[in-house]
């Protein structure tokens, strides 16, 4: 059993009036992980039909926790939620989108279950199933991924950032609040992702993960490589943390941009300006060169100043208007779209 | 969200070389559950493009009880199988049907719960959400089997026999060995499908359950209607103890056929002959007419007394090659459609 992409399995209208008429061919890695990787997906599949999602797979929460938990494997969640991302715009699917996405609701064992992890879960276990000799974690997490993007049309593959689950800590400061000035340690995504301190930075358990071999290959072979937006400290940042994955971003011909979230994030990122939002992710990389920084034309308050940290990192500023028009802080996928393919232009 | 079956989701190629060149379009019904239903369906996909699975709804053990009770929705399992059946034959629609079939295996929550069941309880669930006003249960019991169907592209449209879970009971003698000459009543699938005494009848609680309106109107629409094969007591017999069904059934114009077991079944039918299935038929459902009954040649011992019992049915003896050529009691799904299309012819 193998997939071959090349040929999705659903073949219907694609189109739903959504997708970009000029939908490139530029080879796209969006690194990322949870709904600002959703985000940055549900715009790039518009803009090219060579698109990789690389998707951090340290979360140890919810289904995705149980899940690792109970039967070994990498945490699905990010993994499904760039899958959903990924599903076409008529309504087959959309419907398979809302699907995966679905949550179970019960007083019982299925409770908050993902439909898409346990789908994912599956695959693997087929695919492992399916090996006649011993088939490298790798290989079968890539073959099983790579299925369920066919089964569901997706438009792009999604590989994992390591070929083990990862754990994330934080340095942080006042992660006991009697004690505000303190550093400590704190262990895992869901931890992370709520302390009531400041993180400093990121690192990850085990400290030098195997790299996903393909992620590192559609790395290297790439004409752009996006990060963000996202959850920074726990899904944009872990990724420069697998020292693999960062040689391959710092050494890929690619041109790299980095797409700003549309507000901070409580708990990790509460009173972050865009360019300390950049200056964290130097810090993180700091052989990193950034070639376009795209940010809301709505949200940045002080254009030079963040103007002088984007040349710092190498780069050059792109403002557009890429907030939902509703209000809310979140990206619109057309939008988004236009943007970056303005940038890939 | 609306399943509009006539356009599958998935269109690729689905012959791989195995469907019948001649596949005509006779409307025709298949009732059953389990393995035995799964046969019928994978023979009859290659028969005829109007195919219509009406499924027993009884199942009370396994993944298909624990989703029954702990989500108070129809028991998935023979549902799902039903789905499993009709997946097409290419790579695509193979990986489904051994996707939805797949189950999980751990010392956890999901241990033996069947991927494909729980995919049709998100698909009910998510169609439930939808409904803005009050929906009837049946209603979006179909609309979310519709929808599973559509996105596995399955060939054929798979209805449950009654819009309620049922129960089946068993008139038993000698369920306690202590007292072999006994008759009792034994409660549930599971228990029925394992007693270790004789099963003389079953029926339903309730008694009078709603029929699922749209196999109503398949049935009342078909060409022909096909019994069989599969255990006898809990999966072909328990149709005609729904009143509004078994009316349905003696009423329609269509044809109707018999698909005789190749083996008894260990605990249902141990020592039944093909006249005894027969016999047990018509006890349960004794204003039926049978027009045709189909049994593997290799199978029947004594042609001239099935022969006489069909006779009294109605119908006439079809006597073809339909086991695997293997040797196992289990039908040839293509050679089971080639006898299949004689009939129809």
């Amino acid at each position: 059993m193998r997939a071959e992409r090349a040929t999705a399995g659903h073949t219907g209208d694609d189109d739903g009036g959504v997708t970009s008429p000029t939908r490139g061919s530029d080879r796209v890695v969006a690194l990322g992980g949870g709904h600002g990787l959703y985000a940055s997906l549900s715009a790039l599949r518009r803009v090219t039909d060579r698109l990789t999602a690389v998707v951090t797979v340290a979360d140890d929460g919810g289904s995705s926790g149980r899940l690792r938990r109970e039967l070994g494997v990498l945490p699905p969640g990010d993994l499904r939620m760039a899958l959903a991302a990924l599903c076409g715009d008529d309504e087959w699917g959309q419907t398979w989108s809302r699907v995966v996405q679905h949550r179970f609701r019960s007083q019982g064992d299925l409770h908050e279950h993902a439909v898409g992890n346990l789908l994912i879960v599956a695959l693997w276990e087929l695919l492992g199933d399916d090996a006649a000799g011993p088939m490298s974690a790798s290989g079968s997490t890539v073959a099983g991924l790579d299925w369920v993007g066919r089964l569901l049309g997706a438009q792009g593959r999604v590989l994992p950032m390591a070929s083990v689950p990862l754990d994330i800590v934080a340095e942080v400061r006042g992660a006991d609040p009697a004690r505000p000035e303190e550093t400590s340690q704190v262990r895992g995504q869901v931890a992370c992702a709520g302390t009531p301190g400041k993180v400093l930075s990121v690192s990850l358990v085990p400290p030098d993960p195997p790299a996903c071999p393909e992620a590192l290959a559609a790395i290297e072979d790439a004409d752009w490589v996006v990060f963000g937006p996202g959850s920074w400290f726990t899904s944009v940042l872990p990724h420069l943390k697998v020292p693999e994955l960062a040689r391959a971003l710092t050494r890929t011909r690619a041109r790299r941009a980095v797409a700003l979230n549309l507000a901070p994030q409580p708990g990790e990122t509460d009173d972050f300006s865009p360019q300390t939002h950049l200056e964290v992710l130097q810090a993180h990389a700091p052989d990193l060169r950034i070639d376009v920084v795209l940010a809301d034309r709505g949200v940045v308050e002080d254009t030079d100043a963040l103007d002088k940290a984007v040349r710092m990192l190498g780069g050059r500023l792109e403002l557009a208007d890429v907030a939902a028009a509703d209000g809310t802080p979140r990206h619109d996928p057309a939008r988004l779209a236009q943007a970056f393919a303005q940038i890939f232009r």
